[in-house]
């Protein structure tokens, strides 16, 4: 346990996000706020990590374990001192409540305890929206992408924070794989904000949609979130850009080098569309009767699915109030998630490929013991290794997902509520169903409720293991793990 | 694929159900009853019995996708000559009803379309819970402990209708076993009629429950199930049968035996306990408001999280009616289920002490990369066969529940109606919660959604395999597991 090196790699991390709070700080100067609720935690932020980051390390090596526990310190280090700025503008009643929303917006889940967004003042709602594009592509990969890291320490950093069952690098140095998908992220979101902006969008509005879209996060600066706008361009746009961030990056870049055919057998892309078009097509069909035309149910069912499955939250309606069939399907789309290598959360499609493939393969072996099975993705095998890791995920998954559905349901609301909110937390999404619905919020949770539904979020966010590893790879003995 | 030993095999079943209609026609006669509803499926019985099994086999050899076969088709083919006598008899609106309470009885779920049990005659009622008696050890054990079958092919029935993730053989000879594990069987079941007639149950209800509570089916012959007798006596005798018939039937035998040091080294037996101690008191906790005392609260606690737990579904008050921390809990206990080897459904103690102890392991091998980390159970290393189809039963298992929860939500009701109408059915227990509470029935569903909840109860009760293959088994070329 290399401790020196996490406290000086922490310290880093700290100074980084001291930096960006200048950007909600000058948005709030902009709009002749007080500066304050930025400038304490920034002093703050600045002396901790100076004097963190100032411990020099003995050696510089890091191990399977030091990643670990360096992602799940950062998250948290990086929600308390992020949820300062709510604090100190007393924009939500308790330091739970702003803890809880700024693991929301960190982990992109997007889901709030705030019952009236829009008399925040624009600093806040500016910080708040900018935590879902700070923790979308993730902090660490940011903190890589300016600092320089030798790669074989890095890798330990990335595969604990990156979604998806396998981490890969796009190109030989580490630093530069973090760089290139910064760079396609920045692009893609700006390339979102102009085309807002040509819809007539104001650019305040544009930005904090924008990052909710890009991070597939969900917070919005409206009550009705995008239905506010109740513009079918708006939904159009941010409904295909949704989808688009919940496409591994990986794709981008082999399209920006040229390499479309890589892009083309990507098994986990063709079954994400797939699942996209017939969730769309069948909730149309379901919830026609309450729309005006089959092309607005159309219109609506598509970015409903596209908010869900990509885990980002958004509403234009209160889906609440759909069939259950559509609630069915929405719920599913909860759990799978987007693509492994996006922005967003969930069980991820790639690992429901894997899942998926052994299960046939396997009963094909229960029908012919003597043929050999491979289970192959995208024509190569899969190997054991992570054929297992992607099981074991999936147990500790709803290992996670029980505990907290019966810890929740001491609060006594009804089932549907406790399910979905836990549902909800542990995928990133945001909004459930029942009172945590996509017109409802968090807030009538218990404090510890919420501080459980932090856990979810940030387990959810960081894959499981480096938030429930945490405390054994911290402890020299320990006793569960031995 | 050795078609002619598969519908030699199947006469053979059919013959012996047409034997054990013989007792509740006598029970019919008995009541003065017309004896019509079970002479005439039994003559069929035979008619199709001595025809099929007269069809003799070129060979005798029996390979593991005719066992899936043949358990399928039994169990499929027992339950629609099973259910003639509640068609002929008028007991039920339609033949699906009939079929869905037949096969509800086999597969030992216990989960009803009637809304009104006391007026049926005393034969229909004793065939109903006669049907769980049956269920419970298995069609295919009972055949074999009647005609002898070479070991080598009576293994696969075994492996394919026992549950449980091993099945192995408690005496050198499979005739033998069968016979040991129906002598237990038969015992214990007399054992509880005698102390429900010790506590003055009549006798017919005497047999009815003691069938309900052996094969951990869950039929009563009253409206409010064992409630309606409101006796302490009757529920602790039939809690903790209920509790004994959950336990692994090998134990048993090795108590007979005097292995007692086999019973109590028996990870999942301690397992299985704990669970329910810990879920009686907490529950109980949870309920304490609802009684005069703790110790009733402790009464009903007890009495339901054993009803649930070992898949049975007695009910002794309206746990829908119950706080949601006490429901979610049941509906957790839906999900375990009992012991493997046991009457009992559910994905078994047994599974899920292999899946956590895998989780386990693989979590400290990722804080310590070189450590070389064996699943044991009992001291024993579990192998990786095992470990792989104790992942992929998992997979296969949220699979075939989230399709009929898909599937069964187009029937319109709110979603804890559906989800646990599903999760009761596949997990063989019987009530569920909302419409399909203990005090509630499965009438009012679709036709199409009661012959997909029946497949859900023989998917079920048959570890999901039998049934899933069945199609692809009896296809010569099947495209799907090429």
């Amino acid at each position: 346990m290399n401790r020196r090196m996490i406290a000086y790699i922490l310290g880093k991390i700290l100074l980084v996000e001291a930096a960006l709070l200048t950007l909600p700080m000058v948005v709030a100067m902009f709009y002749r706020e007080s500066a304050e609720p930025f400038l304490i935690p920034m002093l703050t932020l600045i002396l901790c990590g100076i004097l963190l980051s100032h411990i020099s390390p003995k050696s510089r090596a890091l191990y399977a374990r030091d990643g670990l526990a360096i992602v799940a310190l950062a998250w948290i280090a990086m929600s308390l001192f992020g949820a300062m700025p709510f604090y100190i503008s007393h924009s939500m009643p308790t330091f739970v409540d702003c803890f809880f929303e700024t693991v929301s917006g960190f982990t992109t889940t997007g889901a709030s305890i705030l019952t009236e967004i829009e008399h925040l003042g624009r600093g806040v709602l500016f910080w708040r929206s900018f935590t879902h594009w700070v923790g979308g592509m993730g902090v660490l990969v940011f903190v890589m992408a300016i600092f320089p890291a030798s790669d074989g320490h890095g890798m330990h950093l990335l595969r604990a924070e990156v979604p998806g069952p396998a981490v890969g690098k796009l190109v030989s140095r580490l630093g530069d794989t973090a760089k290139i998908l910064y760079g396609i992220y920045l692009v893609m979101t700006v390339a979102e904000i102009v085309l807002l902006l040509l819809g007539g969008m104001p650019l305040f509005d544009a930005c904090v949609h924008a990052f909710g879209t890009a991070g597939t996060g969900g917070f919005s600066c409206r009550n009705l979130s995008v239905g506010a706008y109740n513009s079918p361009y708006f939904d159009l746009v941010i409904g295909v850009f949704m989808l688009l961030f919940g496409v591994n990056f990986n794709l981008y870049y082999f399209l920006l080098i040229g390499k479309v055919r890589e892009v083309l057998r990507s098994e986990e892309l063709r079954t994400y569309f797939l699942i996209v078009a017939a969730a769309t097509v069948t909730i149309a069909w379901n919830i026609s009767h309450l729309f005006e035309s089959f092309s607005t149910a159309l219109r609506y069912a598509f970015f409903q699915v596209s908010s869900i499955i990509t885990t980002t939250g958004y509403a234009t309606a209160d889906f609440n109030l759909w069939p259950p069939y559509s609630r069915v399907v929405l719920v599913f789309l909860m759990f799978a998630g987007a693509c492994a290598g996006s922005t967003g959360g969930g069980i991820k499609i790639a690992r429901l490929v894997i899942l998926g493939k052994t299960a046939v393969s396997d009963m094909r072996q229960m029908l012919h013991p003597n043929a050999v099975a491979t289970v192959r993705i995208e024509g190569r095998p899969v190997s054991s290794k992570i054929l297992r890791s992607t099981h074991v995920f999936l147990v500790v998954y709803l290992l996670i997902m029980s505990i907290s559905t019966l810890l929740l349901s001491l609060d006594g609301f009804d089932l549907v509520t406790t399910f979905t909110a836990v549902v909800s937390c542990i995928n990133n999404i945001g909004p459930g169903l029942g009172q945590v619905g996509p017109m409802g919020n968090f807030a009538a949770f218990s404090p510890a409720s919420k501080i459980l539904l932090a856990f979810d979020m940030l387990a959810g966010r960081l894959e499981l293991f480096p938030m429930l590893l945490l405390a054994p790879s911290l402890w020299r003995r320990h006793s569960f793990l031995r």
